[in-house]
């Protein structure tokens, strides 16, 4: 036999349980997006690269996949070309098509291109998959489903709580415990003004990120490193120091804002979404963090970030606001704010939980067995009614030996088996076999329909 | 601004109304295939351009979309490689992965690939885009979805039947008429035996074809023109005349194919799956179709095409059994039967003829008018309890004008609007409004959240 074949490294297939699996995430967040009133989009795989270069920086531009040009790809190129062009800049020659990078930078693109058939604010949802060349690794893929929702056209801070509360039911029906963490860019902002060090706003936070691990000595002494002044370290000291609930931190920096304009429009921002999620249902706790520095290069708001409460797997969902989203493409103005559920991340998590579903939907819940052609004749019209009675229902395709269809059966972990043989046939009577307990019952047709009846 | 930002040509963005309608289909196709006991799969959007070269034909190869290698793709070819080797093969050099073609050749990569984790007979149903290099025109695009179903692993004919079960199955839910045409590989081999040509196989097809078009004597001058004996051209006449009933040419190929063995067996199966589908409740007419030569090349056995019976549009549904389809991965004698259902073509049919449901599943039921924060307050547990109660419903985010929300609303076409005002807000009450007969009606929450309960 030849080699086993395979797949390109980084990508995967999913065999019947593990979409089951998938789906049951899937569904669950595509409910939850419908019942607050998102509609859902699809944009192709393959966008125009000067659609997608230089949106992800210049690491992101090496990782997007690029599709050869079809026919003579090289015509255009002389032979001098061909061979002293670098590759990175030849791919772009060659290849003037990419596949999708994220869903963000395709739905800013959707959004301008569609503008005038789009009702705005515009809520949208995508569940697509993206593709990064990134070097695979453990959790790492280079296939990947994203799932984004987004509403574009609306400044009000309803919007961040909608999200936050649509995080807050996925989660529940998922059956997972979570922390859901905030920031805001401009209290961010505000911070390094009022230290006087405005253009260090990314030291600040991994400052304050890593002040449990090396203590503040450490932490002082690598600012100090970084170039910022003695004087900016003493006034950002109370801010690293700072402890207690959010309600305690936020009234501290009310504070220590005092001079930032920015910095206080951040705020009152942050303690109005804080009082909101605070009347809502939520069971998950809602918490100030200002070392969440996700998107800092072009959220403008407020910074979103979920991570399981039971176990360490990084971010499985984040986002924030965008004050200028469809501005890569020439539309000006136009606020949004969004987040993205990591679905790879929540099924490792809920697999390793043990929280999926027993048993999927996908299942079929009947199979008859094959005795025969004269039996099987008598069979289809049950089968028939069965499946539109909605029942997912199989007969066995071979009439082959007894035991290799129950082992079907068994594999496919079917929970009830069907048995028309000879004697059945004369009686007009089906045995059901109920698998798990191994009971067995005669019935008439009609009784099995009505056993297995939707309503039941 | 910018030039209004596009896509690849032949690919499409999908706004919600046209999702709405694609998982329309798609949904009521996953539900039958599901009834039915079918399990779903994914495969990755690339697969090694080795798994897929060379299984589409040679014109295949160049419809194929290849993805440039990562990083310095030009590392391993000499400046003479690069500039001398034709662009078909350069291609192949720089590129080893390419996107997928259809979702046949992945299937059986997957088998093979998984073949100790499946349980055979192994049914599948699988639902996912393929990219094609086509030249894009009316209705052909190079990235279009596929939904296929397939049976591997058994050689029963029922596996035929069920297939054509589903097939009706499908077209009624979707309230579509069509016609299910068959034809059988082995009786067209028995066919061009019997006169003597046993390669002329496609020639026949065609022949038969063309009859009604331009009659009998330009097809005989035609084939003789490809070089069939005459005396070939006067047995198979008789074929070209057939007319009546499909049992009445069920039963002339009977005595003309008496001397084929491959002929009469294919002959049998025929009659059997006609015998099998005339006791199903089938709507759609069934019948024979000698002029299918679709895939005649790896069907080996049942032929099956569908065709709307109410616009002219090409086949919609399509596919067959082939007898070795895992065998250009190594494995080889598993027999498999499968069909394919074109999103895109039925798409289109629903369009034409208006059959798309006038309100999707998706929609927003009620929306809430926002007049402020102090009114917010006051609706958000409700809304947050009507969407528990399963109810897709939305506040407008922002405090805007009262005509821009109802614009909103309209062009939504949400049915219902609820309004708590000042007034309401002092009353506790909610004005409910239904959008299309402009009827208002004044509810306390607890008759709205019973208005909108979902045993409603």
């Amino acid at each position: 036999m030849a080699d086993k074949p395979s797949i390109p490294k980084g990508t995967r297939d999913f065999t019947p349980p593990e979409m089951g699996r998938r789906m049951h995430i899937f569904d669950t967040i595509r409910s939850i997006f419908k019942i607050h009133g998102f509609l859902p989009i699809e944009t192709p795989a393959m966008e125009h690269l000067s659609s997608l270069m230089g949106k992800y920086g210049e690491e992101g531009d090496k990782l997007l996949f690029k599709i050869l040009n079809s026919g003579d790809f090289t015509r255009k190129l002389s032979t001098e070309e061909l061979t002293s062009i670098p590759s990175g800049r030849l791919g772009t020659l060659i290849a003037e098509k990419g596949l999708r990078y994220d869903l963000t930078v395709p739905f800013a693109r959707f959004v301008v291109q569609h503008r005038n058939e789009l009702t705005f604010p515009f809520k949208r949802y995508q569940i697509q998959p993206v593709w990064r060349a990134d070097r695979p690794q453990r959790g790492r893929y280079r296939e990947f489903y994203q799932c984004d929702v987004d509403v574009i056209g609306s400044d009000s801070l309803l919007n961040e709580f909608e999200l936050i509360q649509i995080i807050d039911e996925v989660f529940e029906a998922l059956e997972l415990k979570v922390l859901i963490k905030l920031n805001h860019r401009k209290v961010l902002a505000g911070i390094v003004e009022v230290i006087g060090e405005p253009e260090r706003m990314t030291d600040i936070t991994v400052a304050i990120d890593k002040l449990e691990k090396i203590g503040m000595e450490q932490v002082k002494a690598e600012l100090e490193q970084k170039g910022l002044q003695a004087e900016a370290i003493g006034k950002l000291e109370p801010v690293l120091q700072m402890q207690g609930s959010t309600r305690e931190k936020l009234e501290f920096l009310e504070g220590f804002l005092e001079g930032s304009e920015t910095g206080l429009r951040g705020l009152a921002e942050l303690r109005k979404l804080f009082a909101y999620t605070g009347t809502s249902a939520s069971g998950a706790a809602v918490e100030l963090d200002l070392t969440l520095a996700r998107g800092l290069n072009y959220y403008t708001g407020s910074i979103i970030e979920v991570k399981s409460a039971e176990m360490e797997i990084g971010s499985i969902c984040g986002g924030g606001r965008y004050d200028d989203l469809t501005g890569i493409f020439g539309l000006e103005g136009v606020s949004g704010v969004g987040i993205s559920f990591g679905a790879d991340r929540i099924y490792d998590v809920l697999l390793q939980l043990g929280r999926f579903p027993e048993r999927s939907e996908l299942d079929t819940k009947l199979m008859f067995v094959n005795f025969g052609e004269q039996e099987v004749e008598s069979i289809l019209p049950i089968l028939s009614r069965l499946r539109a009675q909605g029942l997912a229902a199989e007969i066995y395709p071979d009439p082959v030996k007894m035991k290799k269809q129950m082992n079907y059966a068994n594999s496919r972990q079917i929970p009830y088996v069907a048995l028309v043989g000879e004697q059945e046939l004369k009686e007009g009577l089906i045995t059901l076999k109920e698998m798990n307990s191994g009971e067995q019952e005669q019935l008439t047709p009609a009784q099995l329909l009505e056993k297995f009846s939707p309503a039941k």
